[in-house]
């Protein structure tokens, strides 16, 4: 399922309302008396809000019985926004029913020992109850018909980080689904017997009925129930997203939906998902504990970016210094809340928002960072300077509103090949992330844009296409992958790819199974190594490693890059290029840590002619958004140093000072510059 | 609550019967033929054993049929002890119901996934089983009746070990009694809904029958919901405990009640559990693999004495050897069973037990060492003969037999921050035991006395008080504090304290809410570390290290007496000092490793003057105890190499030995001694 | 239960009907199309094939609904077999029972927690369900009436790795058939009162009813409890095997039964279960990560060989290059797979086969090898190569085929030890396995061949006997080894031996119980030590070291060989020498790493006289197989360079390549020779 061209927008903005950088926050003020509502109110123009997402955990508040509903507050709330010209991101209020619902059976979830999620958290209830979903409806569409012609309703948000808790369920009802599922997908049971090989192991199913979702069994369960269970719930999320938008778009044509994902998040195929709705949005929490955070968030801007391709996205949420649902929650120092919040528009975001404006003073999310902290005085503090000072960063941004990022290079996910790579009885573990994340990191820090792109994507525009650990590829895919590669495209394919179907099946004969004649090579065996292992790998003068694994790779039209050494594999290819039409196909058969991949891939960028915008030194981002009028150069340091970038050719005003950028320009630590440029 | 005066004793020491240091242990006779008894009485005797601890576990024994008793192996054990000179503990026989009694519907612990604990082990019963109530009366009362006039009687020894395996239950009958008891505590159920802030995540609750006890969610459960859970299962176990007392003061008002507490043990609130009993005793199993295994022991010692200010306090259980439940179960080795013995009588003990007598020959704690050991033939063996040699000592100790410590330095501790600070979705992971043990640490390597005191307690007559990681504070304990100060104490809090109210909700405006004057300061951030993270602190001249913890504090009157470098916080106070009215205040604004925690607080000792009662070499533990005639200078010597302290002005008598002390003291590796000195 | 002797042979070789060494693997057909059986036929021709295991996992092919069966597939793949010149190990196909069949309540197993396992991998049944008895009899009854007479059968396969994932279920049936086995074993309710020790913890039963299998407890259960719940495990999964085996002898008294056992395998007590087959294999998967990958099979051989005496074993599964089922799954580098085959051969094998024949395209095994596999086009590539060189070596071994091993040397093993051992509350963690095989791997290393043997088996052939951590032990066992020394063999016994009896129960006294007067000495404390601890230990002139666990040992007629150093063991025996009648028996009371424990073994080996065939270096592996007509000298060369054995007098004729050997022989790296010695 290939990104679909988004509906068109009746604005050069994401929301028709507001015609410049989003900004704003969760609001939950049903925690405070509305007298608190008001400082909130000041505050937020203070601060230079102009979008608040409000009601996502509100369903309690606005249907406390099953038989009456209480609008009144959200009804003053609303009012008071307008008011003061900020706008309502106004969510469907369904990701949290009322404790009174769970005396339904069947209303929350069942985890796969059978144990039934309980209430007094958040998200515990089944996306297979009927009754969940009634309810849900019901209030949709009383708020879509309540607020359809609201001043501040500027978009709708559909529940609330779907699955992000709740992953699977064993219900009888969803067990029932499943079958439902099935029966669509495969017609027979026959079919699905086929499908799954059920003449091993003795799983022959004779009625739908015994088809149960893969739980609690002595061992492996069997391999493509698993990944169809991965689809199925991924698909039966998404109709719950699909019912609450149906009933919005009916109500409310004019006001885009969105709903907030979860960056690279396994559980949910987002390619399906971002075909649903207007624009796509993500919560980005990156950890200051980690070596280099500005890549957790680089990644997931690049991917998101990508799922919608052509239109920018938004930050639906991010932290103001630290989350709390860490084992340690380490805070953002000072500067780096504005670093981060700018990468994602240098990425291609036209919105920043956070979770939560103002802290909550109980329940589980009290020590969660808000732009609005405990600590201080409303009003004070480090953290509500900074929210103010970027809200005034983010109105300078304006005119970079609606424009686009253009990559040359891009990076082929699939979420059918991450459920399967990552189930059970495998050859060796692989982490699907950690491989298309390795390449975008690359990427990042040679500053070369980079797009995410589906298997069936239209290619034609990229000059390189990566497919790392491409394990399920289907044969339509693998020509797609072919004809860009005959069109003269660069296509590099990394180990264990093309390996199994559709239906997780072996095409046997030799890997990468539909791919082999656009590489020119059969793989004949694997040879996975220990955790600690590191073989030695030939490529011209250099010795590099290969770690987690190698191949036994057979030419049949490609030349070796690299050979293995060291032992058995000795001579044996382990990187090949073939020349194919106007293009040419590498493989690397191995796994390989950072630098010495970059040692292969760095030759391939410049026969490309791949390189950054402006030359950068190391730690400094360099991104580019254009429309037909401008080009805005962004410059983020993420060092704590101050770094000097010669600007070469690319001259003209930062946004954010006013002030000329000629040869060069200086950005102290932690620093950024949006240079607008004029097209040339 | 407060520790309350406790009940006067009718006599000097803890058992009106016993006017000696209590010696003995566990004895469950009813494993062996009765002819073995009498064998066991002559060993006892040899051993100086003088109280025993029977029927903990015989409940099987004395009711093995739902309408059947067999009291007459007991009235023959009894008569037996009488014969011999010992005294009963004698057990309620509670702790672990017959396996003829889970045939009753609820009688049977549910853990929080809904499984039923099995009997087949012990303490599987459900403290909210009406069953097991009424069946537990029934027998208190017979064996209250049965032996009430019985002249070996000395002791109840209520149940056993409360809590140490089953520590929360989520039965249906514990979900009723959870909903009354916050219906007692809330009036209605909005004022839960304030309580616990179920504004937030869409918790709001319309009934009471929506309430369940924490299970199973998603993710975090309401905070608030879990504390009361803590409140309510400690309250619910007490109530079984005060159920038991109510009915042997009924019978035996002049038999002294006790149930065996686990040292720092977070499951119960001792503060409330040691009021209701006549005596706090614990059972103490220091690991002697551990580094130090003497500190564990001392600081529980000190928490068991301060909870009954005044009154000695029984080591209840220890073992002669080693235990049987940990992964690895080192043996003491010769001498240092004897030294920790002594140990638990130098911090306040009138009392040694041990689990058990006579090892087992079968079931679970066959591998537990006891005062007879398996390996030897009775009577005989290096464990039996330290057991005799210990007795002897202990006999001597006579005139120690109700003499108290005197502090002048207190930790407060709160069970109510235990189980609200180590609650998930925390900027951190603190560990409460750490913080305070750590204090009590410090003072113990000086040999310092120190008390543990509740936030409600009399502080006056203290000189120098910690409230280390003080989260939860109510303001009238803030209050206590204050006066404390104003009144001349010195008082140092540590970091992430005074953070949330009795409910857990936040009191908003800078860190630590109802401290902030009395600490003349204001904490508007935390900066928590990664776990191998270490950030410097200026101190003087020192360099000092802050870890797992910084704090951005501004100073409203107090002085900065160190600073944090490094990084943004450079220059940013560290330590604070602020003084008000007649005393000093101090803060720490981070978490330390014990030699740079040292050099903070030693100059506080030196100034107030807190100091050993002599000067000992490292690894010397030095205590005093006093009574209105005479005070006892405690000696013990934990290194493997002789130790040579200098007594100064103390002279007089070693009780063990018989010798005078003078001008110094040799004790040898892991040697003690006793010295008896005139209160001149 | 000793092993007993087998039922003879009606041949010399294992299968009447192949009277050559047994070649092939487990096949699956059922899961392609008929025409790829034909290939199959061709390619196992070409490969030496001579024996397939058939419908192992065929139940749903065979009986795809209740009342259905098909058995013309398995006519047709039975005569094509004997059109090839194959013989069929036929599978009564119980290992996986069909999904219809989990309709019967009952029919899946119960973990200790209550949750049924589900049917979609393999193995969920119960073994009490009376469903599926009924079930698999009825099956077996018509397996063995169909093909009682077809040419190709010529071994039945009795089910699948019994055991493998489900090693307990808790259900109702299975829990009244654990009160029915008590029963039996201990006549009164009474009788199991006394041998479990419900004396103590209140475990008292009045009543079979009130008895569990040990599930879900709050702490330990009841050892002797688990104990018997172990045993009861074994004997009620031996009698599905039983139950089909008698119907299979009934219908073929001619075709031998097997089942696969799992080597080294403490769910099922293996001396038990080998009396009732005809035979005994195994199926083993050494993990060539580890570092000596060899030792695991050469233990699980040396075992198997042991099981049934005088009776060569059956390597029935092994892997032609990688599994699936770890989280890395290193292959076997070439001429290793033919090196470890070789090697079983060496240790007794009268067959090898693989899992399986041909990889799957699907399900939960399709990424473990095979001996066709998927990289290749059918009969091309490595793997199949390596196969086929096999067949031809194998086929050079026919004479070898019923030829057996003599040792002198004689481990004990018993699974009640084992059992009882490795539960917990246990004075430290012991690993039975590590015990043994440490022992096995230090004959292996001096090529001295060595058996398992049973506490009740006839010891009167060996030298030298091994009773490692033979932590329970019946006097009859004790007496047994006493003759054994007293006859003049030597006996060596380790620490933590002799400490209980057949109930779990504690012989007092002083260890090792009832071998105290064999080993002239008495232990009398334990000292277990730290994860890191090493503590020294005096022999002669050598300092050694003792880890984990050291033992206070008083010497009754035996003298000290060495003596513990360094703290207050110092002085002490750590291994003493008893002389008894005309043998010696050893204690060791301590663990030790190999190096210190050969320092202590070499001289009883040399004092032996026990020795390698050959002399020849390390790495090296020799071993002599004999029949009245020959002996056959095995050498093995299990390192990466070439080795030179001097064979002395030990001339021949190499099997495997026709060559004369001589004065020397010279092995490849992975190279194997097997000389053909004529009996001098």
């Amino acid at each position: 399922m290939p990104p679909a061209k988004p509906r068109p927008l009746p604005a050069k903005s994401l929301l028709p309302k507001i015609n410049q950088m989003l900004y704003g926050g969760d609001y939950n003020p049903e925690q405070w008396p509305e007298e608190t509502w008001r400082e909130d109110m000041r505050l937020m123009r203070e601060a230079g809000v102009n979008l608040v997402s409000i009601g996502i955990f509100a369903w309690a508040k606005l249907q406390p019985r099953e038989k009456t509903c209480s609008f009144g507050w959200l009804d003053r709330l609303m009012d008071l926004l307008a008011e003061n010209g900020i706008y309502a991101n106004l969510a469907t209020a369904t990701a949290s029913p009322p404790p009174w619902m769970s005396k339904y059976p069947g209303l929350n979830a069942v985890d796969g020992k059978g144990h039934v999620w309980a209430h007094g958290s958040r998200q515990h209830y089944s996306p297979f109850s009927t009754v969940y979903r009634r309810f849900a409806a019901a209030l949709v569409r009383k708020l879509a018909t309540r607020y359809r012609s609201h001043p501040a309703l500027a978009l709708w948000h559909i529940n609330n980080e779907y699955a992000c808790h709740v992953q699977e369920c064993h219900s009888e009802a969803a067990t029932a689904a499943f079958r439902i599922w099935l029966k669509a997908r495969y017609g027979s049971i026959e079919g699905l017997n086929d499908a799954w090989g059920t003449a091993f192991w003795s799983q022959h199913y004779q009625d739908w009925d015994e088809v149960l979702t893969p739980r609690h069994t002595p061992t492996f369960p069997n391999p493509c129930q698993v990944l169809d269970y991965h689809r199925f719930m991924s698909d039966a999320i998404l109709d719950l997203c699909k019912m609450e938008r149906d009933i919005l778009r009916a109500i409310t044509p004019d006001i885009p939906v969105n709903t907030n994902f979860m960056g690279c998040f396994k559980p949910l195929d987002y390619w399906k998902w971002a075909r649903e709705i207007d624009f796509t949005s993500w919560d980005a929490y990156p950890d200051p504990l980690t070596e280099r955070p500005e890549l957790f968030d680089a990644c997931g801007h690049d991917l998101l970016r990508s799922l919608k391709p052509g239109r920018p996205f938004v930050l639906m949420e991010q932290c103001s210094s630290h989350v709390n649902w860490r084992p340690v929650n380490a805070a953002k120092p000072p500067g780096v809340m504005r670093l981060w919040s700018l990468q994602s528009v240098a990425r291609g975001a036209d919105g920043v928002l956070f979770f939560q404006w103002r802290q909550s003073l109980a329940g589980a999310e009290k020590f969660h960072g808000a732009m609005v902290q405990n600590g201080s005085q409303p009003g004070q503090g480090r953290v509500f300077r900074e929210v103010c000072e970027l809200g005034a960063d983010l109105g300078k941004l304006a005119p970079v509103v609606g424009s686009v990022i253009r990559s040359k290079v891009a990076i082929m996910i699939d979420w059918q090949s991450w459920w399967a790579l990552e189930s059970p009885s495998k050859p060796a573990q692989f982490h699907y992330e950690k491989a298309f994340s390795q390449i975008q990191r690359l990427c990042f820090d040679r500053n070369i844009a980079v797009d995410f792109v589906h298997p069936g994507s239209d290619l034609s525009g990229y000059s390189l296409v990566f497919a790392p650990n491409l394990y399920l590829l289907e044969k339509q895919s693998a020509d797609n992958l072919d004809a860009f590669v005959r069109n003269g495209g660069t296509l590099l394919v990394t180990c264990f790819s093309g390996i199994v179907d559709r239906e997780e099946r072996i095409v046997p004969g030799g890997y990468p199974a539909y791919l082999r004649e656009t590489l020119g090579i059969a793989v004949e065996e694997w040879w996975p190594l220990g955790p600690e292992q590191r073989m030695p790998v030939r490529f011209g003068r250099r010795s590099l490693h290969a770690r987690d694994w190698r191949e036994t790779i057979h030419l049949r039209g490609a030349k070796a890059l690299a050979t293995f050494a060291g032992d058995h594999l000795a001579g044996s290819p382990a990187v090949t290029r073939n020349r194919r039409g106007a293009g040419q196909a590498y493989y690397l058969g191995m796994q390989m840590d950072d630098p010495d991949l970059a040692h292969l891939l760095d030759p391939i960028f410049s026969r490309l002619k791949l390189a950054a915008p402006v030359r950068a030194p190391a730690g400094v981002e360099v991104t580019l958004r254009e429309n037909s009028r401008a080009k805005f150069l962004f410059l983020l340091n993420h060092k704590e140093t101050a770094a000097r970038i010669p600007l070469g050719a690319h001259q003209g005003t930062d946004l954010l000072t006013g002030a000329k950028a000629r040869a060069a320009i200086t950005l102290e630590p932690h620093g950024a510059a949006v240079i607008a440029l004029a097209i040339t």
